[in-house]
């Protein structure tokens, strides 16, 4: 005969496919000696069986169910069913992989009006029984019986209406047990058979129920969706109850074996005497320390302790415990890794490897990279945020915390040198004022928003999408609500929460020593994969290296021409009619260009660094409102209709798809030549100080080699002369960003003419989906709730789709040319999930915003931990 | 020692690498037979020896081409620089393949002052024979020497100028005499020396120059652009001069051995007696019909009719041939493929196999596919033609002629039931005008514009781009320089030409019978390929069948939309802001889409009919001027500010890769189930009158399989339902369209969901390059004029990215499902080059609009040739 049915000493947590998910974490704490209240689980097989036998209970099954609740009684000291000292247990489900729609749970299961006499004598406690006793029936005859739930509401209502009572607590200990009666009455005239007294019967149709859901519609389609196979069946766990509500020496509460705020080394909990696990969660009572339980109860308080450390010993990780005391006798409910602030998460890793319990490799698995993102910004003062008041909450669109005087525009922030910039939203043309402010708020955009992503690059604490603030820009105001905030006056964001707050509140600045820097040297010890910052400015690139980039891996030159000085010329470059107008603003903007990454390359030494040449459409850069049109024309001594005109010949239906990139240089070779000028002339100049430098010349949006042949010899040319007018010469790079599909479909006509490859992921994820990044949050969002894609491919990288492209272009790319240099810039660069595919890809580094570049190197060091093991 | 020299006698056609294309061709001829006047080659293989040895003419090199010129001597019986009877022989460079750049051709080599006088006395002809000089003389200056041509075309100037002259035919035999001898002062000027009057010492010069060329920085990038390797070299042909122009028994002439515009067997030209080869083209002189030279030159007359019987047996095909007769010697100039109109060719490729000539494989493969378009549509009688006078000239955009009343909007086409519709450029709004009208001329847009996509697709005529043309929608006219055309006046287009009448031009119907049947039935003996059109509605599907078509691949369901009484329902259904109010919308379109269906089903009978859901962004079917929201306002008895706002909130950034496709059914499942419903209902209704039908439901825009799964749950519900409340049921299919990379990249997923592929090569060619099609004719010109692209990806499909992707798409589809059905529906259905390469990858058919069947059809029969070849 086979066994389908395990008690939790015969189980492990290597049985997961057997037992499901929740019966091999109950046979685990059993087997390391903790003392987990009783109980046996129905195998997958069994559900397994009992669809192949055509949906019945075999004797057989009936058999071993029975014999594994007489030796739970026995184990339990209590009797199923008895009049005294009765049995009760919880059923749940418990498949390998968890599922939405299957049967959750059934607790108290084995009382009848016998058990529940019984229980109320034992306890004291008649309002707790007959409350338990009906929430069982009602349970049971929603989950089991598919009775729908309303019909047993109605009678709650109508009770507390006869009494006049507002709230369910109000219900007396009398009032429950007469509403076990209608609920029985209900259950009578729903399913025409009185309710189960049996409790061996209330057992085996409740593992009945459990067993149908696994096939219900909702937990069908899930399977479907996320193909997990039918076969696979579902556990049942049987387990018995216990209270800590029995009495003086009965008690519950929760733990966790190392403070979670701080990570210092010592247990911190709280517990009630003579209560539920609700009591403790509800506030009602106030709990107390753990520390107390030592007078309270000594010798469980011991017993606890040694089992905290015997945990920790075992899943080498800080635990949070549920317990409860039932009269004087610990039972551990549940146990997991404990969650922690990510400063706590750093200490415990460090202090556990010099404890011995962890390797400095297993330290590194054990911190979220996405949580040490926290950790490096400004963050608001506990104390004082405590007497802040939120006046509005938007999106958290970019961490940090933020005070400053309010302004409407760029302008204001720059007179000001400084100020938190209210915007209905941003553009390019704000990207000054963005750079000059202590924070950001919009009332319109979302997570990737032009504010949110710029934002995250200049590290900088931005609040977007914050829709109940209306801005009046005559007034210089904003409205919240009936609070009216005039320019120049005082508030605060939260980027991390998303909060807004009125007056300034006090701020501590990050700590990146101690701990943290010996965690951080643990992690580039191991990985292998470089981590650059995407930086425009010395600024930018400063940060970038306190966080321990290693270069620059996207030097965006559009943001430069946004500045005052430089969009005058960059105007007339664009609106120029001839090739000789255009090579006459093109000689303006060659020395400021050239300015910008003098500074760069003075900060980031012999470090690479990769200057994109410019890739958005001409556009971007004119003004479009009518009375900004007037006065360029004006500025300019051009014809006003002429003007207008030509910003209006240069709108485009997809500039996505447009004029940009490389396409803009086929068509304006100039603009290169003078860029590429800029850069290596740069270049010479911080060389010729005494500084070691590496540029990297990076051509955008190439899909076809004839493009980059083009480009490059214009380029190449250029920088020839350079050198031919200075006598002197310098080595750069050459290389080109993919981000087009077609380039990684032509990857190794491709990596003949470059040095390096930088996969722009997000380009290459819009085009590749065929997904507009501004326009796709419209239907995204149905996306996600009809589970059609599982994550948003803008935040961790398309594996099967963008992924395997980019695979396709690293193989036919070192087909040609075994050690090009490759890389990514997208934002995907500090995504510790994308991370992940870009190691396994053998990608050289990945460049991200300045302050992710922590979260990068640990997701790097981990991804090289992770490949190991495979 | 190595034969670097080839005698015209000693090579053939096969020979093209050694000796370049014009040395092999003029090899062949002389190889056959034929009358060429002698010459000989210089190898390519000497090129490269040339430049191995450092760039001199080495010893053995010039023996060898004395030699061969001492031959050339007694061939021609002339002999070079010789006071009597001198030869004079032409230079041209040519390599294996044609290359812009290079050094082209010297003409009337081995003139000097001897020659001259001896060539003047011969001909009788001073003023040619100056002339001749003159003209060798710039030449050999400008094209071996490389001194500026306008120093010479100063001397001229000044030479007219002085003599009072006008033209350059006013000068004398004396001026240009004069004119030889301040040429050769120029040239002893720039040079240094006297102009060489050794003939042998001109020829090694011109050959050195030709060699050299090879190397010009044009022909460089022309062979790098191009990946034509710089070591093939390049051949030159030395050849002897004859002249038409000797006297009476001289003359020169052109023919076609078959009647270039009808086909018929008979040998068709003209000549003229005493002249050279420009007279007759120059059109002073009237040249007189081939028949003629019976008279003239009886023999030489009956020579030219067997060697054009020669040159049809030996290459198979009509022959356009100069020719030359010096004092009564007939020579052959020059022999190739006559082209000829498309008719023309069908009844020469049919004659030919009657007569033995061709069997049909080959007789199918000499047609071009692209010509034989012309063929199917009406066309201006030529006599009615001749007198018509064109008053502006616009783009080709769509094939065909159109006589009709002008009028300026759709509704009044709609009113008058019929006309020509002027527009400034057409919207999705024109089309019910569009399918109305008789021809379509727009101001503004391209061939890709909407207007020629569509019109195109309809097999309208229409001419785009008419950018002289002013429309005043008031006054309801239009302007073209000083005429003034009132809405009701006629006009006539010519959809081939783009040219513009005034008036009305008569019309002759194209003839489908006869040889083009017969033809065209070859074809589908051969081709393996299914062949399909794009229709949208019985009409257009009634063409389709006419033509030929299978089937129909891509049946539009947006277009019927815009139909008068369905786009208010419509947009009820757009602007609804429930679930239940938008099922009251299309509740109302329901009927009405099921009777579209309903007369496609009974146009197309047991045919295949492949129905595309809804695709466009829903914006498409709003008005976007205040006016017209404020009508749709006040028909739906909506505020007009909320309205403005839902079409506001609808914009989108790039609605390229917008929420359109089965986006719209993700969000809106519910319009898809309407549209299955009248698809399938029309099915039911269609097939129990009697007729058998093959309906195919496509869903498009598939990226994710889980959008398929989840689009196709709901379409097939919505079909099983109807199912249940008709108590019948049809078989159908239900496949997606392949058009974005992602799905090709996951084909092997969707291929499990799909019964078939029909790859939309139009999006997927935007999407994979990343080009916008409305965008990118911004930039597409100058990728063309810089070689970066060898074709437009939106005419030919690309097959080194676009295609890549197509082929993954299909093994990985196939991997899957082994007889999974795979077509194309994007405008590359109806292009030849794109045809062969859907062959090559196993596509079962492709879809084209309904004017392109025939194209297709011949295309498709020729790619299953190439391949039979291969």
């Amino acid at each position: 005969m086979s066994k389908f049915v395990y008690a939790f000493e015969e189980g492990s947590k290597e049985l997961k496919n057997l037992l499901g998910g929740k019966g091999a974490n109950l046979s685990e704490m059993t087997k390391i000696g903790l003392p987990v209240p009783p109980g046996f689980t129905l195998s997958t097989e069994a559900c397994n069986e009992y669809y192949n036998k055509g949906k019945i209970l075999w004797d057989d099954l009936k058999r071993e169910i029975e014999d594994n609740m007489k030796k739970l009684e026995s184990k339990a000291g209590k009797k199923f069913g008895s009049e005294k000292n009765p049995l009760l247990v919880s059923v749940r489900s418990g498949a390998a992989i968890s599922m939405p729609g299957m049967m959750d749970t059934v607790l108290n299961l084995g009382l009848n009006d016998t058990t529940a006499e019984a229980i109320a004598k034992e306890t004291g406690n008649e309002r707790f029984t007959w409350d338990s006793y009906r929430r069982f029936i009602q349970m049971f005859s929603d989950v089991v019986m598919e009775i729908p739930k309303y019909k047993f509401e109605i009678a709650i209502d109508e009770l507390k209406e006869s009494k006049g009572y507002n709230l369910d607590v109000d219900m007396t200990a009398q009032d429950l047990k007469d509403l076990v009666s209608r609920f029985k009455s209900i259950y009578i005239k729903e399913i025409g058979k009185d309710f189960p007294e049996d409790p061996f019967e209330q057992l085996l149709q409740t593992i009945l129920a459990v067993f149908d859901s696994w096939n219900n519609p909702r937990a069908i389609v899930y399977r479907e969706l996320n193909d997990i196979p039918g076969d696979i069946g579902t556990g049942v766990n049987v387990q018995s109850m216990v209270f800590g509500n029995m009495g003086e020496n009965s008690g519950t509460g929760v733990a966790f074996t190392r403070d979670p705020a701080t990570g210092e080394n010592s247990v911190y909990g709280e517990y009630l005497m003579n209560a539920q696990g609700e009591d403790v969660v509800a506030g009602i009572r106030t709990p107390h320390k753990i520390e107390r339980l030592k007078d309270d109860l000594p010798e469980v308080y011991e017993e606890f302790l040694r089992i905290c450390s015997l945990l920790e010993d075992h899943y080498k990780n800080m635990q949070d415990i549920e317990f409860t005391i039932e009269k004087g006798k610990l039972y551990i409910l549940q146990t997991r890794n404990g969650k922690r602030t990510s400063s706590a998460a750093v200490q415990i890793a460090v202090d556990m490897v010099d404890e011995g319990l962890l390797t400095k490799e297993e330290a590194v698995l054990r911190v979220d990279p996405q949580s040490i993102s926290q950790m490096l910004h400004k963050a608001f003062c506990e104390e004082s945020l405590a007497n802040a008041k939120p006046i509005a909450e938007g999106l958290p669109a970019s961490p940090g915390a933020a005070s400053g005087k309010v302004f409407f525009n760029s302008e204001s922030i720059k007179l000001n040198k400084g100020g938190i910039l209210v915007r209905l939203e941003t553009s390019p043309e704000d990207i000054e004022g963005m750079h000059g402010s202590e924070g950001i708020l919009t009332v319109r955009g979302g997570m990737t928003s032009h504010a949110a992503v710029v934002a995250r690059g200049m590290g900088k604490c931005c609040v977007s999408g914050c829709s109940n603030i209306k801005i009046n820009e005559e007034k210089k105001e904003m409205i919240v609500g009936d609070v009216v905030i005039k320019e120049g006056e005082y508030i605060s964001l939260d980027g991390t929460t998303g909060k807004v707050y009125l007056g300034s509140i006090e701020k501590e600045e990050a700590s990146l020593g101690g701990s943290f820097k010996k965690f951080m040297e643990w992690a580039d010890d191991i990985r292998v994969m470089g981590v650059r910052a995407n930086a425009d400015t010395p600024e930018d690139s400063e940060v970038a290296v306190k966080f321990g980039a290693e270069g620059i891996g996207l030097c965006r030159t559009e943001h430069m021409f946004f500045e005052e000085k430089k969009i005058w010329p960059m105007r007339e470059m664009i609106v120029a009619k001839t090739t000789y107008e255009r090579e006459r603003a093109l000689d303006k903007l060659l020395p400021l260009q050239k300015e910008d990454f003098v500074g760069i390359f003075r900060v980031m030494g012999s470090k690479p660094v990769t200057v994109r040449l410019l890739d958005p459409p001409l556009h971007e850069f004119l003004p479009s409102k009518a009375e900004e049109i007037k006065r360029l024309a004006d500025d300019m001594n051009l014809d006003f209709d002429e003007l207008k005109q030509r910003v209006s010949s240069l709108h485009e239906f997809n500039p996505m798809l447009g004029h940009r990139g490389c396409r803009l240089a086929v068509t304006y070779p100039e603009i290169y030549e003078m860029q590429a000028k800029a850069i290596i002339g740069a270049a010479i100049k911080v060389r010729d100080e005494g500084i070691k430098v590496d540029p990297e010349i990076m051509i955008p949006l190439v899909g076809e080699v004839n493009e980059l042949k083009y480009v490059k010899s214009k380029v190449v040319a250029a920088i020839e002369k350079l050198f031919e007018e200075l006598g002197e010469t310098i080595e750069y790079k050459l290389g080109t960003m993919i981000e087009v599909p077609r380039a990684c479909l032509t990857s190794d006509e491709i990596a003949g003419e470059a040095d390096f490859f930088s996969f722009g992921t997000n380009d290459l994820t819009q085009i590749t989906f065929g997904f507009s990044r501004d326009d796709s949050p419209k239907f995204l969002g149905e996306y996600k709730s009809k589970e059609i894609l599982p994550r948003d491919p803008f935040e961790s990288v398309d594996t099967k789709g963008v992924g395997k492209l980019i695979k396709m272009s690293i193989e036919l790319g070192q087909s040609v040319k075994k050690d090009i240099k490759l890389g990514v810039c997208g934002e995907h660069g500090g995504d510790p999930k994308s991370i992940e595919f870009f190691h396994s890809v053998g990608l050289n580094y990945v460049s991200c915003s300045p302050y992710r570049v922590p979260v990068a190197r640990l997701a790097a060091a981990q991804a090289e931990l992770k490949s190991r093991k495979k």
